[in-house]
Formats: C-alpha cells, structure tokens, sequence
C-alpha cells in the first residue's frame, strides 16, 4: 500500500484517484471546489477542499510523507505549474502532472515534474494505433484479475534463459519485453533470451502472479 | 490504406489525426474554426473548415464512402450528438466518438457509435494502472517499428499449439492473449495452447511481422 495526494478533481483526477483507491492504496484528494471534494466521500480515504497553491495548506496535510503526487490541474496552468514545483521542493519521490499542451509539458518537466501527461492527445495517439483492435489489451488492463506490468527479475534467474526458467509453467508470465540496462529495448524476446541482473521485464499475467515480483519504488 | 475522417480539431482529434495520416492512411479534417484547419495543412491528406452538423456539407465531402469517422467534439455536446448519427446514418461503417461524461457516452452509443473514448477518465485508470511501471509497453505501442496488435489466425496455425506453430521464431510473434469464440480471454496462453479457427491474438512483435496477418475490417 502506498500513499497517494491527487490534486484537482476534473475527470482525469477523478477516475485516477478511484482507480487507486480500489487498488487498495491510501488515497488524499484535495481540491478548492467543496461540492467536488464532497462527491468522492467513500470512494478515497480522504477528501480535503482547499487551495493547494497554498504552501501551508500542502504543509499540514503532511503532504511531504506521501509517496507519490498527482496533480491533475489542466486549464490553470499557472496553479498546476506552482503546485507541481510546490510538492517536489517539499520532498515527494515521485509527481505526476497533467499538461494541456507542449509548452505547458515542458515547463512542469523543469519544475520537478517526473511525468507529465497530456490525456487528450495521449490517447489521440493510442485510439490511432489500437483502431481495428477489438481492444484485447484493454480488456487486460482494466481487468481486476490480469495486469501487463513491469517487474525486475529475482536471483534465480539471472543469467539463465526464459526456457530455462520456465517463466510461463512455473510463474504463470509471458514476457513481451526486456529493457537492458544500457536501455535497450529487446520486444518479443524469444525461449533463448538470457535475463540479466539489471533487466527490467514487462510481463502479462495474473495479479497474484505479478504482485510477487513487484517493481518496489 | 484506409479512409479516414477526424471531426474537430481538439489535443485529442489532432493527435489522432496527425498519427494516422503517419501509419500511411488516407485522413480528411473538418473544424469549424478557419486557424484550426489551416495548422493542418501537409500534416493530413486534407484539411476542410466546415460545419460538420450540416448534412450538405458532409453529402459533399463523400464522407459516407470513408471507412472510419472520428467525432472528436467534447464540450459541444449537442453537435457530438448530431455528427456521430449523421455519419452513421449516411453509412459509415466504424464510428469512434470522444465523450464529455458517461450520460454524454450513453446517448452516443444509442445513436449509433461503435466506439466511445472519454480521453481524461480512460487515462485516469491508464495511469493509476501503470503508475510504477517505467512505461515499457508505451515504449512499444508509441514506437514506429514495433506494435501489439490484434491478429486473426492463418489456416496453418488451426488445431496447432503455439508450440508446434513455432509462433516466436517463426513468425517473431509473442502471443500475449487469446479470445475465443464464446468471447473467453485466456491471458498469457501458454506453449501448449491450441489455436482454433475463431480465435482472435493479441500479438507483440516487429509492424513488418505483424502487417502479414493484420485484421481486415
Ligand atoms: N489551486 C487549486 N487548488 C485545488 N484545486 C484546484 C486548484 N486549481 C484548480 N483546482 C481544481 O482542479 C480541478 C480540475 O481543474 P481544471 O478544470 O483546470 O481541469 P481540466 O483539465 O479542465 O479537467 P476537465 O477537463 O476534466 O474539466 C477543478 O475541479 C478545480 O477546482
Ligand atoms: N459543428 C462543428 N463542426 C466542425 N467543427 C466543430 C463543430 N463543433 C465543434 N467543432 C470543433 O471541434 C473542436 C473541438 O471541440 P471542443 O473544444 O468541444 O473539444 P474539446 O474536447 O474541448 O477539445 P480540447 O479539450 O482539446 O480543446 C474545436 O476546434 C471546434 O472548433
Ligand atoms: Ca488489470
Ligand atoms: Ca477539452
Ligand atoms: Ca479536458
Ligand atoms: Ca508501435
């Protein structure tokens, strides 16, 4: 269980903040419209209206402690940009930040942002390339019981082929892809690919098969 | 090469737009707003400034003879309403158009789209799903030479097991899910899972590989 501060309660926000939430992680939202903050009562562990440009505000709601941020602010740029910067300087490992364009992008990247998300084109790009699926891998991604994720290998099987691990037979994973640590990117490896100590795997499987190998921030 | 019309110009309708233009496909855009329309000259195969709610103008543009249309209309959601059963009354075959909200989504399903995207809420799940993955899978689906897609089996392949088919260093497919017939979805089917006719693949692997065996509509 990690904890998480979602910041601003548009769709985005919204449905992320759910979706960890049911995830099983501890979950804060805080956003300045009270009618919003009062609609997510029971569907995160707590919902808090204030204006989070207010570094005292982020201060006694011990927001520094949580392991991750996401501020989910789109149209005020100038709230998002300061409220990004603000939860980086007071400590937060990891913060992700919604843009509404390039140039909005690139400013959150430069104060502190570790991942930046443009929702619309985003999945402009992803609809284009997935249009005559039938949507299989959503299917698996929205899935309470399999997830396609990404794990680092256990001792065992370093330096020993995919064959002679039997990732499929004993761990119940398909691998689609390694990352090797000068980063490349080997897809599809075969039965013959040798895992490494400093992989990192993307896997498909059941939850419960994945959940042991988790990628440990 | 298929035929493609994306309606407004949005983040959303422009990076989908732009994107399939690059995958090698014929793409027509409409918006209303003259700049919009302009912005995409040499980036699509054309660019219009039309009211997409008027009949006339979408009889004159042959829009019923393209393959795909895109609604990509969010906020106005009384055009989004009337252009998605236009199009789909005039006969286009696959429809996809952007919702605003669930209610919005319902009512575009009732007139008619085959598929609705709600880019903020879908992202929302996308990345509270991914967030401690370092964004392997998007690696593949946003590069140009690899992609997942979806497959339908050759003839060769029925009654084998992916094992006999020699699926990985045959064909360089790694098989990530099945769909059977009854629409059952076996995830990360194993060595000795049989191919059958109605099958549907959810396949990694090099866009050359994967072309030879794509669905056609
Ligand atoms: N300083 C702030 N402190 C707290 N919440 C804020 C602040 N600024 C904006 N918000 C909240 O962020 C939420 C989302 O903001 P905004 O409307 O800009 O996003 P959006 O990208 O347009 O989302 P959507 O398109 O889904 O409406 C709003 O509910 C707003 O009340
Ligand atoms: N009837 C219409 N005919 C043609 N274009 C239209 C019509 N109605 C709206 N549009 C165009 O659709 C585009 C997107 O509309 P809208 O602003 O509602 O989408 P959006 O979801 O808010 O996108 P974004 O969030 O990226 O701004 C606009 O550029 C607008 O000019
Ligand atoms: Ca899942
Ligand atoms: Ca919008
Ligand atoms: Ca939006
Ligand atoms: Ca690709």
């Amino acid at each position: 269980m990690k904890q998480f501060v979602v910041i601003g309660l548009g769709s985005f926000g919204i449905s992320l903040a759910k979706t960890l939430y049911e995830m099983g992680n501890d979950v804060l939202v805080i956003d300045k419209d009270e009618e919003l903050v009062q609609s997510m009562a029971g569907l995160v562990t707590h919902a808090v209206r204030a204006d989070a440009t207010d570094e005292n505000v982020l201060k006694s709601l011990g927001v520094k402690n949580f392991d991750v941020a996401i501020v989910a602010i789109g149209k005020n740029m100038e709230s998002s940009i300061m409220i990004t910067m603000l939860v980086k300087e007071m400590g937060v490992k990891y913060v992700i930040a919604k843009a509404h364009n390039e140039l909005h992008a690139r400013v959150l990247y430069k104060v502190g942002a570790d991942r930046v998300v443009m929702p619309e084109k985003d999945m402009g790009i992803r609809v284009a390339r997935n249009i005559f699926s039938s949507n299989l891998l959503d299917l698996i991604e929205f899935s309470k019981d399999y997830s396609i994720a990404e794990i680092l290998p256990i001792e065992e099987w370093f330096h020993k082929t995919l064959k002679e691990i039997r990732m499929r037979e004993r761990y119940g994973l398909n691998v689609i892809a390694a990352k090797k640590m000068n980063n490349e990117i080997i897809v599809s490896p075969g039965p013959d690919y040798v895992v490494d100590e400093g992989d990192i795997l993307a896997v498909c499987g059941k939850n419960i098969d994945i959940k042991k190998f988790e990628i440990k921030m």
